[in-house]
């Protein structure tokens, strides 16, 4: 086992501390299964929350987007910044409205992003985020070019002021609530994908290939 | 159809403008089809995004949480606040790298949350916090008590500043790659709930109501 992040008063859980998680492996996995970022940045006393996609090599974070974003923009500028990711496992029906819960993993990373202005490590990034999304795809397709390259920013983000916070297991209802006649439990959500769409415009003869085919997150 | 919501320089969406909604229609679907929203606020500085619960009253957004979470004490003091929801609905896969998306809907919406005190209007918010968890649930359990009210903060978010961002449709590829015999296409994904588990500690004879069984998101 590796040695946890060690919480600091802004990563360590207050409520309910016992859902704080610190070790690598938790957070790691969290942050592994899911593709989307909420992420948290001020602008003139105003915080953005904004959804976009990240990737994870090692103990680092990348996020991207277009250069000429506004989110982009102001993160290159090196502000503080707020990563978070969550998945949402199971509605958790108690028998009181008060312990009605949910089950869910989430993450929060908190610091300083810094762009990446190494090519080779850019494109690192860019096959992480490909292959987070999509294992394998970034065999299959065309890779950026410069023109592309210079348009895309990607931020990296050292996973270092780090919490995970994780709720599992039925709800917890009050002693004298469990008389009551009121089904309680889990109910499991869990994202799964449909039918592949074939792109309108694919050229004829092409098959869905097996990592689209046989997705699981 | 009634009247949009007015952009303003901090909701109007900049990149790739044409995925901006603005019409109620849209923006109220986006939240009414969600339960978990990330709510961004900023402590000395540190933006901190924070998953949470909500529901939709109209057009007031609330949150709670217990009156003692960092998150309620800070949102209480009136500062500002960006509440975000979002639904990833599809792995957008393209032919180049760049050109790879995702299908989401998302609203964002600021503002400053002020904290009800009405416990009359407080318990509306309660109910629907439960209901939109699962709807029909606050007809089955047990009412939140006195001691259990004032453990609880709820919060209200007039939905005002809002925006909704929308991409929708296959990918998106430079003309040129069109030719490549690379498949492109949509892959749909979408939340299900698994089978219902019951609590251990479940009164016997008691059935998974049919809300529960027969829940679709």
């Amino acid at each position: 086992m590796t040695q946890p992040f060690t919480p600091t008063p802004r990563t360590k859980v207050q409520r309910l501390p016992d859902r704080g998680k610190y070790d690598k492996e938790t957070v790691h996995a969290i942050l592994d299964q899911g593709f989307v970022c909420h992420v948290g940045f001020v602008v003139e006393g105003q915080p953005f929350v904004i959804p976009t996609n990240y990737a994870r090599i090692d103990e680092m974070l990348y996020i991207h987007g277009s250069s000429a974003s506004r989110m982009l923009k102001t993160l290159t500028g090196g502000v503080s910044v707020c990563l978070t990711v969550t998945h949402v496992d199971g509605l958790v029906l108690a028998r009181s409205a008060f312990h009605h819960s949910v089950n869910y993993r989430s993450v929060v990373a908190l610091g300083v992003a810094t762009l990446i202005e190494d090519p080779a490590e850019k494109m690192c990034a860019l096959e992480a985020f490909t292959n987070h999304v999509m294992p394998g795809r970034w065999n299959d397709i065309r890779f950026p070019n410069e023109q592309e390259l210079k348009a895309t920013s990607v931020l990296a983000l050292p996973l270092k002021e780090v919490s995970a916070k994780v709720r599992v297991g039925p709800p917890k209802d009050d002693a004298e609530d469990y008389s009551l006649p009121i089904w309680a439990g889990v109910l499991p959500l869990h994202t799964s994908s449909g039918e592949p769409i074939n792109d309108p415009k694919l050229l004829p003869g092409l098959e869905v290939p097996l990592n689209v085919r046989a997705y699981l997150r």
